[in-house]
């Protein structure tokens, strides 16, 4: 199947778009809220939920710790957790100028996955103590969605909160990101039929979201994938998560940049600001998929890329086949919050990327290789299938008290 | 005005008291939720709630940092701050069974002061670790009410936070305490046509609220108080706070235990467990008053406190004259934020208390010297005196930009 020439890439989104003015009313005052359970009315509500019925509770939770998770709000609550360093396309902002977007992840947790959250951002940016800080306030929350770190500090980090707290850690930009690109591409691939083993497939950005987008693509079955950040194709020479992946990748040992990398390529995957120019997308292979994914500005812009290839995703919500995590991260939580699981496993991930394109696959087109983040059906698929594999995975460490 | 005889000193509550299972059904999910200003139903929604909306925002708090005040939720909110090792009278039973009365703190936060807050319970004992976990996590809320944390290292935590933080921070189980104490003093005395400046005071408890009491009762005019803990009445041979707190009390010299300092006293105000028996309480002065607040147990049972004194109050909610500290703190920390203030300053608890002493004043009995936590006048009534006061007080640390 091929993109039908007449479709129209913008929506109605971009013919009324928020104005400034709209956009600084809607935050006056943040975004968040808490609220009780059940309201306090009376002396005996007192009673119940305060001094002396309360004490109940804490006695029992006092003899057995495990109960924590039955009788307070920290088995659903996510820690949305940044120390504003790699803020959207703003950089490192810092912590205060990133609440607002920390307060959003929180909005989208209870509006597609029905979690409770807090922003908890850092007046740090040393690993070490931005870990420590986690592993003393464990007791607060149930898992841990880290944001807008930076790379590739958030490697580090991601790993050592991993090791240090025993509850679900998940840096978003990296997974999430990641998961929503396989589904993307498992959904282009019905969508034209075409095999996914068989793509070669450039990544262009080896960031935060490159790494992982590469990996969970590797998991997913594609062979052939080549990363480049901005000095070119990454090679062994290179140190770090680069270095590790040049060894996972590139199979065919192209060298040079984005113009080799993509000659005869079939899938383009943009994770940077770098412009794909129209004479490089010319000599893609036919029928070739550009996800440009940056934000706010694609690498190129989508009809340009329409009049190369059979399928063009963007991240914007103005054009057809938005790739955003917001389809990944609320199930995720939610499938790993539910099963009890103390890590989120790369089974889970892919898991996950197999949800999102069931939901789509039973209406799938060029112009409709993912689901809408306002179907109602992604966040409970994909939390079913995370917490399926969760409980089929020992390395997610759910144990039997855990179960539900 | 003397106690009238017939009154009777149980209220309905104790005749319906919560049964064991009703207490943990309500405990179930626990007490708190996170819910949005504004719900995000459509791609519109989500393009000014996120991005690229929230982006405006976020490079608006960059460039002028006092703007996280206004656009996000920290300027409400609250982080109610635990590390378990005095809850309630369980004593130490540590960070995870201290959460659901932590929960409950915050769901009285919103009930009275309309404010937002967040449970953070702490695995650790450490104060400098604390205070630095707390400094870190500074630009994630607005204020920090510290509850359940063991003497005499809440005296050097809260201290050390002050210093520490450029937010109000306070010590509930101190402050939140003697203010409403001190209200309570102030109608007890109008009920009965006494003066509070010419009363033999004795505090039996000089823990963390024992102290706070004391010194809020010579600052609200109190000349003579004499403060015991379990080695009897305190002197300045003793260390810390309580040899601080022995110069500043005692004017007259009484020296041994409870009866030694009980003997012609007109007012007794329980803060430990120590059991004030009938013959001692026999001792004290005519028309005395009697404050046991002991929680669940008062040091002596209101009935038979009532043979002897004029005023009899408790700390719980089954009896008459009941000093809760939730007539203080929501609308404490209301008006402190209200107000923009850095600090929490002696005139601002005063100015509390006075504010609860007002609102009961009008319809003042010896059975009725506090008005009840439901009366929906307190918090506002304490927040706009708070916030009043704050903005009189340089110490408050109020600048002419947080003025509202």
């Amino acid at each position: 199947m091929t993109v039908s020439p007449e479709r129209t890439l913008s929506s109605d989104l971009s013919t009324s778009a928020p104005t400034r003015e709209e956009i600084f009313a809607s935050h006056e005052g943040g975004k968040l809220a808490t609220g009780l359970s059940a309201p306090l009315r009376d002396a005996r509500d007192l009673a119940i939920a305060y001094t002396p019925g309360v004490a109940e509770v804490s006695r029992a939770i006092a003899a057995e710790p495990a109960l924590a998770r039955r009788y307070t709000w920290t088995d659903r609550l996510v820690a949305v957790v940044s120390d504003g360093t790699a803020v959207l396309g703003l950089g490192d902002i810092g912590p205060r100028a990133s609440l607002p977007v920390m307060e959003g992840k929180s909005a989208l947790f209870k509006t597609f996955g029905e979690l409770d959250s807090i922003p908890l951002v850092l007046d740090t940016t040393d690993v070490d103590e931005i870990v420590e800080t986690l592993v003393r306030l464990r007791p607060s929350f149930g898992a841990v969605n880290l944001e807008d770190v930076s790379a590739p500090r958030c490697f580090e980090l991601e790993r050592k909160l991993v090791e240090a707290l025993d509850c679900p850690v998940m840096h978003d930009d990296q997974h999430g990101t990641a998961i929503v690109l396989l589904a993307a591409l498992q959904g282009a691939c019905a969508a034209t039929a075409r095999d996914l083993r068989s793509l070669k497939v450039v990544i262009s950005g080896a960031g935060a979201a490159g790494v992982a987008c590469a990996r969970i693509l590797l998991a997913g079955g594609a062979s052939d994938v080549v990363v480049l950040d901005s000095r070119g194709i990454i090679d062994t020479a290179r140190g770090g998560e680069k270095g590790t992946l040049a060894a996972e990748t590139n199979p065919r040992r192209v060298t040079g940049g984005l113009a080799d990398a993509l000659r005869g390529a079939d899938v383009f995957v943009g994770l940077s600001s770098a412009t794909l120019p129209e004479e490089v997308l010319a000599t893609m292979a036919p029928d070739s998929f550009v996800f440009a994914l940056s934000n706010p500005d694609p690498e190129v812009h989508p009809e340009i890329a329409a009049r190369y290839a059979a399928v063009v995703a963007t991240g914007r919500s103005d054009f057809p086949n938005q790739i955003n995590n917001v389809l990944a991260f609320p199930g995720v939580f939610r499938g790993a919050l539910d099963a009890g699981a103390r890590r989120i496993t790369e089974g889970m991930k892919l898991a996950a990327a197999n949800a999102i394109f069931s939901v789509a696959a039973d209406d799938l087109a060029a112009d409709r290789i993912v689901p809408s983040p306002f179907d109602p059906r992604v966040a409970p698929e994909v939390a079913a299938a995370v917490a399926e594999a969760a409980r089929r995975d020992p390395a997610a460490g759910v144990t039997e008290g855990d179960r539900r």
